[in-house]
């Protein structure tokens, strides 16, 4: 039957990454390229205490249906925890949970996007943000970063003569580039930012996950209620229970919240109320630093065998914290042909090019050090050093 | 800061069902209103077994990141389950997993619906369905529900003059009216959306819950792929999970699986394989043959109560399962005064209105039976007897 399906859908492509991923895990090949925590971190026996916890002891309202914000004792422990951690004065009445930092960017898209309206992202940007904005049909405006984070000039030049509705942007340990924000460079981004009417929407999902250097000031921490924040405990608990929240002035959270249950009600409750009691019952800043150590040690693995095994001319980042390692091909090579001879050798990445929304970034590609323990990043920087051998002889 | 926001949200309202369960938890007064499952029914002690076994035997695995179209195990069930329950052919590549069906209905709009485009939908129809599609701005079709189903000659007119790019219905025990499409009535509106090239969504959160007559077959049956369907474990596990699931030949799959990827990447994988695992260690007819019971005493309490105290001249539906009861108060009556008058007396309901895409339908109300047991109904439609006494004197 010829169905007539909404024009937003027909322009739009399944996430290359997750495509990737699938491939990744029905082979023998090595993964360099899902987002992807290591299991060996989650906190499983801590998780089983708080379910059995949570069933035995309030299980009757734990599985009933519960309301769109989310479970209050959550929205007060995370913001509590902006100002103890960030310095920043959020009420809970501004945080709503969501199913993970995914659906709040869907929902600030919903709220905010009209078909042709301007969004402006970084340039490379995170690619799961960009594939929920393409289905709300937006212009793009982007904005590249260097090495100290966003190009000041370019995204004056933009403001100048656009009307965006946000600016979406990872100030830590950016997916795909794994860039940070320099403390001067945050300031000068939301002074351009001030004098305009729209918001930043600062997802932060890495940000815990330093591991040198210090922690810098939060978007919000410049310019309050107009800029949005966006939060994870997939990185830091588990993501199976896709918990996320927004946090946001009470005028957008009220539409926020129209959103949320439009789409799905409310978030899992039972999950809510597990993650939770978990973060009662436990230390999370201790979990968080064995997290750190050994992603850490990841990282360092990762740099140390790509300077041993790539040749020179591939440039990389040296991120301080999250999971990400961004790298650039010599001029005139596509970083999508050195897939196909990556998984040819038995390891994969994502290449760069989804990552820019107005095309381009051929060179790019982008690796994941937080899955694959020492020994695997070895071998696969090994096969990977065999592709580009093969491709650029 | 005066944000500039979408449309589609700036013309979209609070779900009332919502704001009125707040307004019932938060006071001493009896709620008629939400569409809650009585959680003396929920297998609290299986699900605590279930959660152990699934942490204690694939942890690491449950807690991590999936596909977006659900757990395999999973979608096995369901389409075995079809078949099993319904003698109808799906295979589990047509299951995606959603957060519950409501997040089935926010998909298939988003798949279908450009601003503009007409929906067909029941007159009353479902007002969480009704609030989904708002945001997508359609144009509303409404054909009235009658004692046997759905109006066929208004059907038909409709279908001749406009292009209609789907017809939601839920055919058994419907939200809010309780009535059922009988068989007579499932074939010609079959035979009718046969000749358009438009899809039928079947809602059926209720279907397995009949207290009397003999199940009735699927739309499914009568127009195979031409019939999505909509499926929920909420009301036969437990809602907190937001657990559901869109069933759609794989062209409209490959759609949704784009737009579900969008939204929040996968649902709660943890709550997947805990249910799947309840599934698998019990007997889900047992389960419900339990509800069935237990909703079926509340509804002939809540039908015996109505007859007892409730004046002459205002008419309810006797639904053969489901949860929920629809009045019809005297011409010149509103139940949104009504409404008013029964909170004062403490007993709440939910009002006809919402569930008019197109305005009217100020003489009807909802009520539910499945959450409050047959001493609380006695008490409830008291209160509700005394606040029509003071409406109508």
């Amino acid at each position: 039957m010829d169905y007539l399906f909404a024009r937003r859908i027909k322009s739009t492509r399944r996430s290359v990454i997750r495509e990737i991923l699938k491939l990744a895990s029905s082979q023998d090949i090595i993964s360099l390229a899902g987002g992807l925590p290591s299991p060996d971190l989650f906190p499983v026996a801590e998780l089983k205490e708080a379910c059995i916890k949570v069933l035995e002891n309030h299980g009757r309202e734990a599985l009933q249906y519960s309301s769109t914000e989310g479970y209050w004792p959550l929205r007060e422990y995370i913001a509590e925890r902006y100002r103890a951690k960030k310095g920043i004065d959020v009420t809970p009445e501004e945080i709503l949970i969501t199913n993970g930092s995914q659906q709040g960017v869907d929902l600030l898209a919903r709220v905010f996007l009209d078909e042709g309206d301007q969004v402006l992202v970084e340039r490379p940007g995170y690619l799961g943000a960009l594939h929920a904005f393409s289905l709300y049909r937006p212009t793009y405006q982007t904005v590249t970063l260097h090495e100290e984070g966003v190009d000041v000039q370019a995204l004056e030049r933009i403001l100048a003569h656009n009307t965006v509705k946000f600016f979406y942007g990872v100030p830590n340990f950016q997916n795909p580039s794994g860039i940070s924000y320099s403390e001067e460079n945050r300031k000068q981004v939301a002074a351009i930012l001030k004098g305009h009417p729209m918001l930043y929407v600062e997802d932060d999902p890495y940000g815990e996950l330093r591991f040198v250097g210090k922690a810098l000031p939060s978007m919000r921490h410049y310019l309050g209620e107009q800029a949005a924040l966006l939060g994870s405990f997939s990185k830091t608990v588990a993501p199976a229970f896709r918990l996320g929240w927004v946090c946001a002035e009470t005028g957008i959270m009220e539409k926020l919240v129209i959103a949320k249950q439009a789409c799905d009600l409310h978030a899992d409750y039972f999950a809510q109320r597990v993650v939770y009691q978990y973060l009662a019952d436990n230390d999370l800043d201790s979990h968080i630093a064995e997290i750190r150590e050994v992603y850490k040690r990841h990282r360092d693995a990762m740099i140390e065998m790509i300077q041993k095994y790539l040749p020179e001319g591939i440039e990389y980042t040296q991120p301080e914290g999250g999971m990400f390692i961004w790298l650039t091909l010599p001029e005139g090579t596509s970083s999508l042909e050195l897939l196909k001879a990556a998984v040819q050798k038995g390891v994969s990445f994502v290449p760069g090019g989804p990552f820019f929304a107005d095309g381009g970034g051929e060179r790019h590609f982008r690796l994941s050090f937080s899955y694959v323990n020492e020994e695997t990043i070895e071998e696969g920087i090994k096969r990977l050093a065999m592709a580009v051998e093969e491709l650029c002889g």
